[in-house]
This record gives C-alpha cells, structure tokens and sequence, in this order.
C-alpha cells in the first residue's frame, strides 16, 4: 500500500472524529444503536484462533447501515433546506435510508431509480412516503434524472458517499463498535462507495490508533481496489457482481483519498465466496444478509492467516437480500 | 373463555410484575434491549389499518428470546447453586440459553438433548461450553436423563417453563417494548410453554391494564389451545408442527392458570400459514425466523378483521431455522 501521508483532521481527510460525533448526537434520536454480537460457533468455523465480533446493521429498521448516512444527511440539513425537499438517485439501500429519514423529520423526498429496478426496494421507499421516479437505464442515468429535479425543485441531492455528513453517518457504527469491544485487533469491510471504511478509519485512527482495516470488493466491481492498487482514481463501463450493494464501478472523489492511503490493505474475492459467507452466516449465526452483508466475513475467511490469533470485527451491513436470490445462495 | 379470577400479585398468578422487574436488573449486563421497529411495507401487507410493532428477538445472540429466560434463572441462582452446575432438557434453543448463561457466569452447564438432535444446535451449545448429552428417544427421554444428573451431581435443573426466575425472564421483552412503542393496543404472542404469554400479561395488567393478549398455537400442537378452551389441564402423546419451537404436548402447570384466566382469545394456525409468515417477513422486513417465530403474524393475519385499525405488537420469538427448512419453506 502507498505510504502514509493523510492524517486525520488535515485538509485532505475527507471527515473529523468530531464530525463521527455529532452525526452520532444527530442520529441517536431515531436510531438506537445496533448489536454486536460473538458466535463461538462462528468463531470456530473461521479457526485460526480469531474471535469475530458482528456488527449487526442488517438489524437496522430499513435493513442495512445506510439509514445511518440518510439521518445524518437529513439531520445536518438547514430549515429552509428541508423546506424545499431532498432527491436521491438510488438502487436500493441508500434511498431506503433517505426515505426513512424524511418521514422521520418531514422532509419531502424523491428517489430516483432506473427502470426495472427492484420492486421490493421500490415498495419500501414509496411505503416510508417518498416519491419514486422510476426512469433512465441505469444508476447514472438515475442520477442525471435526479440532478435535474434538483435544479427544477431548487432541492438538494443526497449523494451516496460524496458527502461529508453521508461519510460521518457510516462512521457512527464504528463508534458505538468500539465501545461494544473491549479488545479490537482489526476490521473487515466492504467498500461500494467507501463511506463505511473511511468512516471506520477516521474512528480508529483517533481512538485506537494502530488499529488496520482491511478493504474487501468483489471481484467483478473492484474499482476502488483497482485504483488504490494504482494509485490514481479508476472508472469502468460497467461491473459485474451479484452483490449489488457493492457494484460500484467508479472510485469517488471524497472517499478515494481516504481508502488510498488509510487501509491496511485491500483484497476482492469471488461471488462464490459471497455466498459461501452467506450461508456461513445463516448456519452459524442465523442472520439474513444481502451479499454486500456477507463480503466481510468472505474477506476475513481469505485473510484468516494474516489475522490469526486476533479479535476481529465484520459488519453486516446490509439484510435486504430477495427471495430468488436467497434460493439461489440456498442451492 | 373463562371469566376472571387471578390478578397480578396473588397467589393464583404465577409471578408479579416486581419479579419481572427484578429480572431485567439481572440480565441488563448480559444483554442489551432487543429492537423495536415498525415495516410500512408490513403494515400495507397485513392490512386493515394495523400499525404493527416487531418485537426483535431473533437478533438476540443465542438467536431467540429463551436467552433472557437462561439469564434471568441463572442470575438468580445462590453461589452454592452455581458452584454444582445446573442441568437442562433441550431440543434447541433454552439449552443454548441456558448455556449461554452458564459461559457467561462461569457455570457448569450440562445440557440433555435426545438422540438425532439438531446437529446445529447442538453444536452451539457446545460452543458455548456446554456438557452436551446425547440421550434417548425424545425430549421426554432428555428430560429423565436431566433428572438423573441433578440427583446423581446435585446440580440445580433449569425447567424451560416450570420455573418463575424462567417466566420473569420471558416477561422482560414486554417490559423492553412497552418502553418502545408509546401506543399499544394489542399483543399476539405464540405460546409453546407460555412463558412468554404469561410474562406479558404480568407486565400489562399492572402497566397497561385493558391491553389484550392474543395467543396462537400451531394447529398440530394446541395443547395450551385446548386446555384453555377445555379448561383444565391437557396432556397428548404426540404433536406435529415443523414449528419446533411450539412442539409442546401438553400444557404447564406453572402458565396454565394464568394462560386459562388471562388470554382475550387463543387461536390455532396451520403450517401452511406460519410458512407464509415466514416468506412475508423476509420479504417485507428481511428477517429471518424460526417457524415459531412467525406464528405471531400468522395469527395477526387471522386476527385482522378483529385488530382492525390497531396498533399490535408480534414477537419474532427467535430466528434458529435450519437451512432445509428454509429452503422448504422458499419453495
């Protein structure tokens, strides 16, 4: 990995520990924090000696740690911002976390999704009040529509990652974590946007300094491992990965420094290996994950002897796997 | 159903609202609250103007409710008890919280369990450091086998619902989410033993009086069902339910009276009907259950046309559905 040259606080590390903090004040009013859990029978599937600590936000209301980015987006919002209303461009999990929050605090939302998208996430969105617009082929075309709504509204967008408090609010978990785990050699995450581990690194580096964080992306949609390999932002016309919650195909500008410089290192593994870790979970700790979910404990499954011997957090990020899906990992 | 005759606090009702309190003090260090959420895509689902309330139990770390009952006896055990170890029949999820309780406390816990058990569950309670036998034909056999250690190790028997510390520890969970929901009309809880049921009553009548509880039993193990509607105490050689957590064949004399006296109505449910409460909540809250653990939307969904425009509260009781039946219950 490049050598260290961002420290936190400087201008060029995208958030502060006292930006985690008060998205923490900010959210704990409408989120309680999420469990952590030890399975000894995990534990022992792993082997190696490493004691796994879970971090549940597949427990989350809208089913994954994004709500976390959304009330902290929400929250952060000026009176006369909320006035005018928030649009999202999303495939699922982050507009369930806007929607959440604007029924929450009363902010009118709009998520934009591509035609064909998933009708269960759609059903969520509309059921927690926000308007759904279902249009363009694709994640960037949504984003155009809702870039357009934004200037015709005079709204603001809440961008999945490249937003300082949407960044803040992933780091949240990792402050409630460390005070769940006495002892915390390490953590495993997954990167799609990055905010999860940028938000992990920003805690640790301020309040277990030393602590590494290993980054895992599938191997069909590794662009932020590609580009940390390389050293330079990286985007691709398309990824391939049944782990939507993780099929980024570009780097992003306010995470990309961050994971550059910050991690302890930064594998991809197989879809195979997803959903391995899929039922890895489901037999040994009876939880439901999406694939995203799962790409934590299929990293640390690839890293056992780097980290033998050591307590070591995953985080489940995210539950809203659908049922052909779930058969499909089942079989 | 019959009139009433127990009230909280005499002698007929098996425990009082102070034993519940006082085994949420002892099983707080051990466990945190469960969580409480609301699905806007579950209530369009049930209909009728139902707000309902999931009551999470399945995110407990042994993975159902049984843990706080484990706790709660164990805690209130003396010293000397403790230092004999305590003994427990089993086919899954007391014993993993009767085990749970015993690592956690530093209690030598031997769990029976006949032959053929779930190999998963039994694997768990070996995890977490359970003394596991293997004995016998059914449960009734493990519960001779159990009897036999107490008396030959003077070790102290943790009864799954014959026990007081067991039926306080159950009550706790109402106790938790009638801090969480602010508006509470109604409760429908599956009853396998009914330490559940009864620790909800206990806690309502003294905090919400008026408030009803609703239980349900599986069409093929409607033992408590039937004896209530009887009237008196029902004992049968066999049950048949996949629903393992509710596979009871007879009724407890500890719950009996109270379940007799206390209940607004009892009603059965067919497999079919848990397995499609197993699908609805995955599909609208991504969470995994047991059978048992969807029995109470199963009968929320008989109950609709009665709760009609009421918020209501389920338990998710537990999550510990083995990967065959899942995939039963997916096909």
């Amino acid at each position: 990995m490049p050598s260290s040259s961002f420290q936190p606080g400087t201008r060029a590390w995208p958030i502060s520990l006292d930006d985690v903090r008060a998205a923490e004040a900010r959210i704990r009013p409408y989120l309680a924090p999420t469990a952590c859990h030890s399975y000894p029978v995990l534990d022992a599937e792993v082997g190696s000696g490493i004691r796994v600590r879970v971090k549940h936000e597949n427990f989350q209301p809208t089913g994954s740690f994004k709500i976390r980015n959304g009330v902290s987006f929400m929250t952060a919002l000026t009176a006369e911002q909320r006035a005018r209303g928030v649009v999202a461009a999303t495939r699922g999990n982050h507009g369930l976390g806007v929607a959440f929050a604007g029924q929450a605090l009363g902010v009118r939302t709009t998520i934009c999704v591509p035609v064909g998208n998933n009708p269960d996430k759609n059903a969520g969105m509309t059921a927690l009040g926000a308007r759904l617009i279902e249009d363009g082929r694709d994640y960037d075309d949504a984003v155009l529509v809702a870039e357009r709504i934004v200037r015709e509204e005079s709204a603001t967008i809440a961008h999945s990652t490249n937003d300082r408090t949407v960044v803040a609010g992933a780091g949240t978990l990792t402050l409630e974590l460390i005070g769940q785990c006495r002892s915390l050699d390490a953590m495993v995450l997954a990167v799609g946007g990055g905010s999860q581990a940028v938000g992990a690194m920003t805690v640790l580096r301020a309040l277990r300094p030393g602590t590494p964080v290993y980054a895992v992306q599938a191997e069909g949609a590794s662009a932020a491992h590609d580009g940390v390999r390389a050293g330079h932002p990286v985007s691709y016309p398309s990824c391939n990965t049944f782990a939507d919650g993780l099929a980024t195909r570009s780097t992003y500008d306010l995470t990309f420094p961050a994971l550059l410089d910050g991690l302890a290192d930064f594998i991809t593994v197989t879809d195979a290996e997803i959903a391995h870790a899929m039922r890895v979970l489901l037999r040994t700790t009876h939880s439901l994950v999406e694939p995203a979910g799962a790409a934590g404990l299929a990293g640390l499954l690839r890293l056992r002897e780097t980290l033998a011997g050591k307590t070591v957090s995953i985080v489940l990020s995210g539950a809203n796997v659908d049922e052909a899906t779930l058969r499909h990992v089942l079989s």
